[in-house]
């Protein structure tokens, strides 16, 4: 049964008040696709349906839903549904959620939590946007060297089903530093009266509860882990990290790079949900800067001014192949600095090798260089044969253009791949240096190339 | 220690020869570390140090090392070595690396392993690529119901040690159909009489062998699973794709979405091992495809010639404000298609938003193009101010010029949102509809209405 079935049916229950036939067909959904059925509820509905959900699928499903949706039901319901509601969710779900919820609501949610957890959460609230220690989770399982397999094992049957994941295990000493981790596999093989020391794996790889999550993305992904231990300062071992809240980091820190390289300021809501005014501000300071900076290639034309007003018919000429030379110039660019930032997003190219990529790209350029020369002298003269005719005027033209863009390309090249490199010596964010900058400074460029090879050519 | 530091006392106890020391030192590594220490040794060091490593390490770090590398040691290394490499890697690893070496090592490779290895191998070759089954993993627990927790547990201790992942369990019918999945967890806190279909969750989330690697990382992301199982198209449970694997997807598909918006063919290449010839290859297509579409925007400029040549000292002017307004088009229509491309890769956006979504634009827009008429007016009057001065030809330059950018800027950012869903909805990848194609449509745009407006205004 396909999801809009599924859908049209609980609607139909829903509005017949056949409440627990409801209940039942949620039972056999993931919580994923009921908060997706609920997000389209309105308020009256999303509550009834919240109080229909089973007890122990409310928490879940309500960590899937969305803020403006979270808010809404914790403005309708009591105060003791919010007490169960945040005793059932993993702590670093119910963190994320009160980190965007509106201050007078997260208010109300602490005073219904206990102590302990409200101390917790507080916490957690105080690590800095997307450090490790804001991603962390503190449901997971150590042991305190020494301890058998038969102890350890008797822990964990324990207090497993309170742990978000108990698939990595970690040793700790006495002042709680850590010392290795564990496998849950190696533990169940293992024979019950050795101690874990002997089976751990020393020398962990861990992150730092200030690090960004950039580093803990990298890491996960570098070492293929499904969780990674996180430390305070002092190497005493504080929370963990898991594969699936890694997956959101890199998706996030993905988008982040794709906004940057487009000039856009970069913002983790989804688009529908995002202000007009709020997408307004995260477009317009590039703007502005790129369109400034465009003065100079105006100067530029203006400088050449000369050459333009008395080539006559061979200034709209090359005017007219101006566009099409300043974009084939700007394109190059950016396929070039695309490149490079990825590979220093996923830590393929380094700073030192930049003579090197110079070197790969001059070579690339001089091969696409030739070709497009080439394309272009048949275009250009395609062009003149079908408008105005083919003259010694027109094949002039051709050749300027076409030596023009051969050198254009050759910078355009160079410039796209040494400035993410440059950019990133010195501190800045490589993807800055993507599309939108390279054209700007590609521009330029090429009007200088085109109108010196002009001026040189018609004396 | 830093990486540097241990990676020149390594070298130092390779060049003295202190072989045994040096096995002691790596074991304290991570396969990854090594595998990257390793990628940096000449042929011969290469081959010394793999021999060097411990057994247990071998196959690990083997599939850790760059496809060069394990093409340069299996050339080097004897057959039962090859046959004792492959028996200890796990089954999708091996055929990772047999994916990529060239057909005459793959043959040698098939020779030493024994006949239902290579069976396995062969099927797994046969998948096309990228999709879930040449991802998948046939290393993975299963029962066939019915199946008590006591002899689940009996079956895990016996071969989980062989087994990729332990941490979720699949129960089958005797058709070998998915029944359901089960949590290590449940399992091992759970009594050891019950069976396990009363344990595990029916109707688990799965995807087919033949489905494409993007769908398998959509539905890993969206239900936050560790592992997915996949089936064949009689729903029989063939294999399991794991998340580290996954994480690695959600790289390669955004690098394949980043290129392709930057009007590059998309390779799965790290750009230092990618040759120039194949950079080239990757280029060219786009660039032609670009320029040549260029050759509209001269038309463009040709057909408004006379304006152009009759205005005179406005023409020049006119001229030199092109190369501004055309890539502030083009950086606004790249924002909007930016977003859009990325809403539809994380499923936030549909086709049937499209009118929602313009409207957002629209608005965004006359909020942009209203701040940058404004600023481009102020920057135009200081630009004339300091060079020709100001006269009622440059005032009248300026209000053209600043009421066509207002004009592109509502037209690039309906062009840059709407472009990419009706991508999508005719069935192309909408990452085509990026900055390269918008820049030239708004290119053409600008341009006419610059114009339009130029003619309509000096008669």
């Amino acid at each position: 049964m396909d999801w809009e079935q599924i859908s049209e049916k609980l609607d139909a229950m829903l509005a017949a008040g056949r409440h627990s036939e409801m209940r039942g067909a949620l039972r056999l959904l993931n919580a994923v696709d009921i908060a997706q059925y609920m997000s389209e509820l309105d308020r009256e509905k999303l509550l009834i349906v919240f109080r229909i959900l089973p007890k122990d699928l409310g928490a879940d499903v309500f960590s899937y839903l969305e803020p403006d949706k979270q808010a809404e039901l914790l403005n309708a319901i009591g105060d003791s549904e919010i007490r169960g509601l945040i005793d059932s969710m993993f702590l670093d779900d119910a963190v994320d959620f009160l980190e965007e919820l509106p201050a007078g609501v997260v208010r109300r949610v602490l005073q219904n939590t206990d102590a302990d957890t409200r101390d917790l959460i507080n916490q957690f609230l105080r690590y800095p946007e997307n450090s490790a220690g804001s991603l962390m989770t503190i449901e997971y399982c150590e042991f305190h060297s020494p301890c058998t397999v038969r102890q350890a094992m008797e822990e964990i049957r324990r207090t497993g089903l309170d742990k978000e994941t108990i698939y990595t295990l970690y040793v700790i000493d006495e002042r709680r530093r850590l010392l290795g981790s564990l496998a849950l596999r190696t533990l169940i093989i293992a024979d019950d009266n050795r101690d874990v020391t002997e089976l751990m794996t020393s020398n962990p790889v861990f992150v730092h509860t200030d690090d960004d999550q950039e580093v803990v993305a990298d890491m996960v992904r570098k070492y293929d882990l499904l969780t990674i231990p996180v430390v305070d300062r002092e190497e005493r071992l504080v929370g963990i990290i898991t594969a699936d809240d890694v997956m959101d980091v890199i998706e996030e820190e993905n988008t982040e790079d794709i906004e940057k390289m487009s000039g856009l300021l970069p913002s983790d809501e989804q688009y529908l949900k995002t202000p007009i005014t709020t997408l307004f501000k995260n477009r317009i300071p590039w703007l502005l800067i790129l369109m400034i900076s465009a003065t100079f290639t105006g100067l530029i034309i203006t400088h050449f001014e000369g050459v333009l007003s008395s080539a006559g018919k061979i200034g709209v000429l090359l005017t007219a192949a101006l566009p099409m030379l300043m974009d084939t110039g700007g394109n190059c660019g950016a396929q070039a600095s695309t490149l490079v930032i990825r590979g220093l997003a996923l830590g393929e190219v380094e700073f030192k090798d930049i003579l090197r990529v110079w070197w790969r790209e001059v070579r690339v350029a001089v091969m696409v260089g030739a070709v497009l020369c080439l394309v272009n002298v048949g275009r250009q003269l395609a062009l003149y044969y079908f408008t105005s005719g083919i003259s010694p005027e027109t094949v002039r033209v051709t050749i300027i253009v076409s030596i023009a863009m051969f050198c254009t390309v050759i910078i355009a090249k160079s410039i796209g791949c040494t400035l993410p490199l440059l950019a990133k010596k010195i501190g800045l964010d490589p993807a800055l240096m993507a599309s939108p900058i390279i054209t700007t400074l590609v521009d330029a460029c090429s009007l200088t190339i085109l109108f010196s090879i002009a001026t040189f050519a018609l004396g």
